[in-house]
């Protein structure tokens, strides 16, 4: 996959680390950074028109989506995103209405969370591009690399409504006809519960490409094997509208929501979706119902 | 002019601002945000080939470019750089080595003055372009609204060597044959002049544009004037290659050198070559030799 050869690359040019970086380019959601008794996190994403923007999607939803894809990196790691930064390149037929809604998007959401939005960069080109950089604190950052044997698996909710909704609008549907649509075009980021799984999570990342990803990242990093329980899950959100195959599939491997995915030790206080467990060895698995597991494979839907 | 409706609408949308937030979205060269008993600085810049790259720029320069508009912007401040995050889109035609050679360029500059690349984000577009985003901190914070009447002006060199390269190029010369061709295409930032001033300087910013936009932002923000004396200046580098007038020309309102400008009291500590000083008033003028003064205006020359 060329994308991946172009981030071995980039990670094998930036390896070197200043002593109090944590994490840095390309290791985990985010870089992580000592700054005397606090940890600084930093994240930076860029959304550009023919890859992201369905042709549906508002100006209002883009500047949702271009501060939420970077938020989602933050609550991935347990920090507090307290400042945003953006470049936004605009291309011609983006009149000032267009402008204001997708800032307005942007301020909305940055509102909700106590983000100061404090500098951006405006230049024209021949498509839409934003970029975002997100910085947050935190007391106590999570990591891809910490899941150990004994541990369960938790989610912040299913994942796949993000990618039915994609399917549904592709085939043709309204928007107002398709279910989901906000999981598609204005997922929330997922700090509260970020925050509140740093306290006890081992390991946690944001799912946004696929669950199967995300977990398999989980235990390749932290040399551990994961097991999904096809038993604890419900997944009957999705079994209203598509068969069940067709909804374990998009379980684990449609992206686009923004849910979050991390281990921990059994424990009263967790707030989750409880879907498997950690063991010794390596790989994802899904252990089926009927007996038996099969593979869970390293690959997940691109959004379109 | 168009982007300054856009950047307008910005500043207006982001108009509220945290506590702790001394310097927003649109008002300096960086955001500045107060963190325990120091500052933390922000910026986000961003470049395209269309509009930032001349066909002859190495994909090295590229990459020193795309830091150095960021660190510049620190250095303006009066900030240390500690950390540099990019988003890059990749064109076809774009190979691994040609990548590879761009960020080698952000490593080498980054490595120069001990800044840490810890993130990035690579995708696919029909055109090259690179985000970028720094932080760095401050003891003491220097904006473009602290001059005054009284104080001096000081910049860290002439410019106008960058915009007369540019124009060398663009009339058909190789590389080889035009002169200051590293201001144009491998501008340094500067970094400890901007430390160092930040001691003294009561108002400060870094030149992109040209002088004549910098001096009007402090005259503006600061409430002053500024008179700019022909006498004290040394434009003997440009009268080398072009005539009085034309090398008066590139001084003011070239665009492309990464210089400093700032305003301090007279002290015998001050590095920098002094150009003019601050009274009450407005506008910013330029007092000939051959006496009476003219108006230096609000405007340099775009880079291509």
């Amino acid at each position: 996959m060329k994308e991946f050869d172009f981030i071995k690359i980039a990670s094998n040019i930036f390896r070197k680390k200043k002593e109090e970086v944590i994490a840095g380019a390309g290791e985990d959601d985010c870089a992580v950074v000592r700054v005397n008794d606090k940890y600084l996190l930093f994240t930076a994403d860029s959304l550009h028109e023919k890859t992201d923007f369905p042709k549906q999607m508002l100006p209002l939803e883009i500047g949702h989506m271009a501060l939420a894809v970077n938020l989602s990196d933050l609550a991935g790691s347990g920090a507090k995103p307290e400042y945003f930064l953006y470049t936004i390149s605009l291309r011609e037929g983006i009149d000032e209405e267009f402008f204001s809604q997708i800032l307005t998007g942007i301020k909305n959401l940055a509102d909700k969370y106590d983000v100061g939005v404090i500098g951006g960069d405006i230049d024209f080109a021949d498509e839409l591009y934003i970029s975002g950089f997100a910085a947050g604190f935190a007391e106590r950052f999570v990591l891809q690399s910490g899941a150990r044997p004994g541990d369960k698996v938790w989610m912040t909710d299913i994942t796949g409504k993000a990618q039915l909704a994609l399917e549904m609008l592709f085939s043709g549907k309204e928007r107002d006809e398709v279910p989901f649509i906000k999981s598609l075009l204005t997922p929330e980021p997922r700090i509260d519960e970020g925050l509140k799984a740093s306290s006890y999570a081992s390991a946690m990342t944001d799912i946004s490409d696929s669950l199967a990803i995300s977990l398999n990242l989980i235990a390749r990093k932290s040399g551990v094997k994961i097991e999904i329980l096809e038993d604890l899950l419900d997944l009957s959100e999705l079994t209203e509208i598509v068969n069940y195959n067709k909804a374990l599939e998009l379980f684990l491997y449609g992206g686009g929501d923004f849910e979050l995915v991390f281990t921990a030790e059994e424990d009263e206080d967790i707030n989750g979706m409880e879907i498997g467990k950690v063991e010794e060895g390596e790989g994802v698995k899904l252990k089926r119902k009927s007996g038996g597991s099969v593979e869970v494979q390293f690959r997940g839907y691109s959004h379109f």
